[in-house]
């Protein structure tokens, strides 16, 4: 059936869909099914089953579904360079989602770990990865991170700025130790899409100009114990298709090859950024093709130059960690709301769940689209537009701004938000006092805690007009 | 002097100051100033001194500041109530900033506490909060939620939707307790601000249409045990004037009305929202002539209609303690980036500070403006345009955007931002991993912790990854 369902209230894009119960192959993680009761199931766990022992909200991380496009995104960068006898490196960007566990599964896939704080940095080195494979990102790292990462043998801090450069020869000659760097420019290279998401405007507080990045590591060639080993550049996120990538390394392969007439220039990073499937009109490339065209590009530019094809470093994260992660949510209410349109009044579901904008604030941050299903069963109800929002007090606390769902759903129904997995997890606040969920990941239908849920009693323990008591004298007076 | 230096990237509304050290005084803390050294001061605490003791970013909060504009807001609203023989109820709105010792602060300044969610309602109670006092909001509020509010006696519930009334009635049926409520309307009064802040519009989540709350009030009086006791309606956040809750006001007093004809109405609550100076150019109103207008306005509407004047409540927050707080940073790098204009290239100032988009999301989310200025010195320097950005790996992360400090600002330079009082800490985040900071009171010099502040530690402790410990037969393997 073709839904008669469609609603003036939706938007252009969104297409009314036949079968309001589907899961649509890009968007939810390989694994995700519906078992004989209609039942969403994730790497062999019932959704029912996640919820009684985790409760809801849950955040629910498909292993096996972040570990194989790890695994395939280095498989597909190392075959693109080798057919031009090169090689390449794939950083696991941290920032996406952190903890010791992932860290672990993506050594184990065989990439190295890009972290840009010092928390970050702990978590890596405390799930045992080897320093060595890290990289070390920021616009303002302090002395004390700088002197941690190279002390304990960081593989390689991305230098942003020419105070930083002066920072780490002092620090690498206090200690007498080595640190190899990488030169992060603008090459002025903006990413199409959400501007706030765009590193590489001229205009923006990452790294140096091409200029000046040429200069800095002119400079940090004079140094004893800093050594410069290539460019770096990350052109922005949630990226479809090749040309930004292929303009960008095309900028800094100028400056590349000049470098290269003074000494070695053994890497290029090329950042991160390809974009993943939020709704089902998303449509991006299948990493493999991306890989290819990117490294035949770089080669074919180095070709031209008659200069060798230097190492290939890329740092993506939501490709690898997106598509794993799916939300749960219980629909607590459900409110048909008349709004005015210009062809006459229409109808929109409202429908809250008991999280929102404090475990994902990405629509709220960047107008992110998102998905839905209900988890819990399917439904022959005709489709019906609506809008899935929150429990935060606030009008904007929206998690799927529109999305068909049976007209049947209803409170007690599970709701599930697939592509979870990157930036909501490491944007989640407290908001309205609402504690943040647990992350569970699934293998072979057994579940695991990987981050811990926190309860009220663990907001409470940071207020200290509880945890310090109340001296009668001086509270509630005037 | 007029500064000559006006930067062609400035906004128009940025006016270059003749003195780049100044504290606008709406923008301060009441008590702000500067000592003879040039320093910073809060209720009496240098910023040095409050930094060696809490480190960078901290929180400040002008303890006074806070609760003077409480009880300010409080006798504003009395008196212009009482001008007309009626009475007034102020709610601190909690969502703003929430801790046990700001909810005794208010309550001693004879204010009530709004809350809208578990968490906060155990923070309130937690802090000896007289249930009485307290309101409850939520557009989801769960099952649970509402059997602790009502067994503990929370003075009112705000009903958000018709499903709320079921619950309300079996649970205070089963427990055999009264449950006073206001009746949540959208009113179609949209506020004049931005439009995630905005929550009266129709096709949004909160409450119900003014047919529907008629409704819906019905319905309650018919409930043994729920007890209608009037109408809410909040029409958004940093609203200026006085005209748009007169709107409200007229529409909601015409079902009030109506209401009254078949039993008592004896409160109106009208919400929060009144605005507050992030800049220089922000001109609120003073509460006294916000309150007169608001007041005057209702009792008028009701003269007209021949009804007495309710009790009126108002649910602020952003007006209370926006301004009593100042986030101190320090000055990590410095960087002159240059930036192709129409006329012609120029260039800006990214200075970055040792916090940003976790510590504060609001520009990032609303496009929020703020202001700065070095706190530790003054300087003579020529102001130049800079742009405030946070540590985070992502190029949204600004804390202000455009903004003229002396020219000669440095790494080690502390630096305020103030008006950092309200819906900051609040929606602070572990982004990158980085600890939110601690929440400093100052009072006559002395300061106290009420929010404790993190540590890596904090972070690392909900990583199951590292507190589970690594079965080796498990970890690492493909
Ligand atoms: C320097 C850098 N590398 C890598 C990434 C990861 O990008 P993505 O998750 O889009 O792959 C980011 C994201 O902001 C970044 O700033
Ligand atoms: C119901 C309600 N009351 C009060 C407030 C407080 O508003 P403000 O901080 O603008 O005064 C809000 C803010 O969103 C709200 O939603």
């Amino acid at each position: 059936m073709v839904s008669e369902s469609v609603s003036p209230l939706a938007p252009e894009w969104l297409v009314a869909p036949a079968d309001a119960n589907g899961l649509a192959s890009l968007v939810w993680p390989r694994s995700a099914s519906r078992d004989n009761d209609g039942m969403l199931v994730i790497a062999g766990a019932r959704a029912d089953d996640l919820v009684r022992e985790f409760g809801t909200p849950v955040v629910v991380i498909d292993e096996h579904d972040a570990r194989s496009r790890a695994a395939e995104t280095l498989a597909a960068f190392d075959a693109a360079a080798s057919r031009h006898g090169g090689s390449a490196r794939v950083y696991y960007a941290g920032k996406v989602f952190m903890s010791a566990d992932v860290a672990r599964w993506m050594t184990a896939e065989g990439l190295n770990i890009d972290v840009c704080s010092r928390g970050e940095l702990e978590t890596a080195l405390a799930a045992g990865t080897d320093p060595a494979r890290i990289g070390f990102h920021g616009n303002n790292k302090s002395l004390s991170e700088l002197e941690r990462a190279v002390t304990v043998g960081v593989g390689t801090i991305i230098v942003d700025s020419a105070i930083e450069i002066e920072r780490l020869d002092a620090i690498t000659r206090r200690h007498g130790r080595t640190q190899r760097v990488l030169v992060r420019v603008r090459s002025g290279v903006h990413a199409d899409t959400h501007s706030f998401l765009a590193t590489a405007h001229e205009d923006q507080k990452f790294g140096f100009s091409l200029a000046e990045g040429e200069q800095a590591a002119a400079r940090i060639r004079e140094t004893e114990h800093v050594e410069f080993i290539g460019l770096h550049c990350h052109i922005g996120s949630q990226i479809f298709g090749v040309a930004g990538f292929r303009e960008s390394a095309t900028r800094l392969l100028e400056v590349h090859a000049r470098l290269l007439e003074s000494g070695d220039v053994p890497v290029l990073n090329l950042g991160g950024g390809f974009g993943i499937a939020y709704t089902s009109v998303d449509d991006p490339a299948d990493i493999r093709d991306l890989a290819d065209g990117i490294v035949d590009a770089v080669a074919e530019e180095c070709d031209r130059r008659g200069i060798p094809l230097p190492i290939l470093a890329f740092e993506p994260g939501r490709s690898i960690f997106g598509p794993a992660g799916v939300t749960l949510y219980e629909v607590g209410t459900t409110k048909p709301i008349t709004v005015e349109t210009p062809s006459g009044s229409a109808q929109r579901l409202y429908v809250s769940v008991d999280g929102g904008m404090s475990d994902n604030a990405r629509p709220a941050l960047y107008g992110a689209q998102f998905s839905a299903r209900i988890a819990s069963r399917t439904s022959s109800a005709d489709p019906a537009l609506v809008r899935v929002v929150g429990m935060h007090c606030e009008s904007g606390d929206i998690v799927v701004d529109n999305e068909y769902l049976p007209g049947d759903v209803t409170p007690g129904d599970l709701l599930a938000v697939p592509s979870t997995g990157a930036y909501t997890v490491a944007l989640s606040s407290n908001y309205n006092h609402v504690p943040r969920p647990p992350v569970v990941a699934v293998r072979d239908g057994a579940a695991r805690v990987i981050i811990r849920g926190e309860q009220i009693e663990d907001l409470l323990a940071r207020d200290a007009g509880i945890t310090r008591g109340v001296p009668a004298h001086h509270e509630g007076e005037k």
